[in-house]
């Protein structure tokens, strides 16, 4: 399992990217950047741990993962100008940050022994997403995935294709062909700027309270 | 138990409803407005589950929840403007729902075999709240429930009343004499206009930190 | 373990404090404020329960934290102006809670026979920093120990104390090392206003996603 531990890291380059840049644009302290960072990188995992009941999350077992997310929201800090300049590269580190926790996500449940088709998609989802979540309710935001683009359903879509294949091939080609399906829906989604529908509202005001 | 299923299904349309339109005067896509209405609908025993240490919680293992969410939310997003002219309905929906939250929050503790009252009120008004508390931090709002109206005390009178009465009644009666108690008090504190005092403050700034 | 006790209560009566008086400008009303102040003088607790699998999370079980919590929250409410005029005093209550939360977090790691530098820190920030970040979410604004002051780095010190002091030291003396070395960087901090370093940005908007 090695190729996936690569792809991890780069999942977790990707998210400690964007937690940092979005905390630089609130102005946070260097303690709140890369704070945020680790909540990108690692919150998917975390919260979807706290849901599975494993009595210690992975995330304060395993303090590389952490030690990497600090390292590059440093490095992130101080050459940032130069960061902004690679847009590209990081929206597709990003699609393979998105695709790689989603596939993680869904296979540790199915390797948990989980049943259930909801359950699994949806691990696979909260793992996925849970990062950015954490990072935008953070940084005082509407969660970006709610709002734009198709990124939660590259996840979703991935999920089930792990679900449908990991009874066929083996869990992890299985966990392969996840990761490439989610990553290359985001990428083709970004790239034609496919989007889901937003309902228009006349804003007359009304109250539900 | 077939009667308290149909309310629990009456709460989660309800919380569903409040969230989809909260989700639209958001702007979110239709993904997460959809998302949000399950945050609503599911969030309260989602986070009671959490506390609680169910390894898995009940929203992952029941998708037909979910999935009746989803059906809601997605109706309330085609008929949006129709949903508008139904205050009253909403109104009542949304204390039934606040009403079987705190009633069926409060049971499972006890069904549990839990003890303390404090840990039993507490997990009847996080069920009953939560979904709410979810949908206004990931909506970017204050918590409603912080700031006005008799809400959290209608869950907390109502979790109080199925701790007294479950020891002469049986668990079920006691059960719907809290979700009658609960729901009763968020009508009337509607109805009246009912509020809590709020601390009027000069603005003159001050700083803690 | 008598002192200590003294010490978690100085805790949650300066969180308590400090929950209250934003819950007051927010505009909440008195059920709304006396929820912010028990989040924040019991969340960082409860986080830190919930990541260590605690099946009931100690603030349920413990109501008498909640009682002194919510007396303490009226009583500010009720003299709100006179609390404004204690700022020294208020700087000195909240330092102290940074440090017992933190060292009672680490503490309890340790003594729940955990290994591991890192979960043992983690669990002293969590516990010291967690209800001042949910008290900040729930309140919208971005959580006050990211952006300024040496707030999260006096606990992350004090931690690492605990850990190198715990094998040398009983593990109650070690506590107590914890609680004033946290302590004492806090209040240097703010008397000598020690900040983190923020990045400056030129505002020319830029988009990752």
């Amino acid at each position: 399992m090695i190729l996936i531990e690569v792809f991890v890291y780069a999942g977790i380059i990707a998210a400690s990217i964007s937690g940092t840049l979005v905390g630089i644009q609130k102005k946070l302290d260097l303690f709140g950047v890369v704070f945020l960072a680790a909540c990108t990188a690692l919150g998917g995992g975390l919260i979807r741990d706290i849901i599975l009941g494993q009595s210690v999350p992975n995330v304060f077992v395993k303090p590389q993962y952490f030690i990497v997310s600090t390292i590059i929201s440093i490095l992130t800090w101080l050459f940032y100008q130069r960061t902004l300049q690679f847009q590209t590269t990081l929206i597709l580190t990003d699609a393979i940050g998105l695709g790689v926790f989603t596939a993680v996500g869904a296979y540790s449940a199915i390797d948990h022994g989980l049943k259930g088709a909801f359950l699994i998609v949806s691990m696979g989802l909260i793992t996925g997403i849970g990062g950015g979540i954490m990072r935008d309710v953070f940084a005082r935001e509407i969660p970006l995935v709610f709002q734009k683009e198709i990124y939660a359903i590259a996840a979703i879509v991935g999920s089930v294709s792990i679900l449908l294949t990991s009874e066929i091939f083996s869990k992890l080609s299985s966990l392969y062909i996840c990761f490439v399906i989610t990553t290359l829906i985001r990428i083709i989604a970004v790239r034609y700027k496919v989007n889901f529908p937003i309902r228009n509202v006349n804003d007359k005001s009304f109250n539900m309270e």
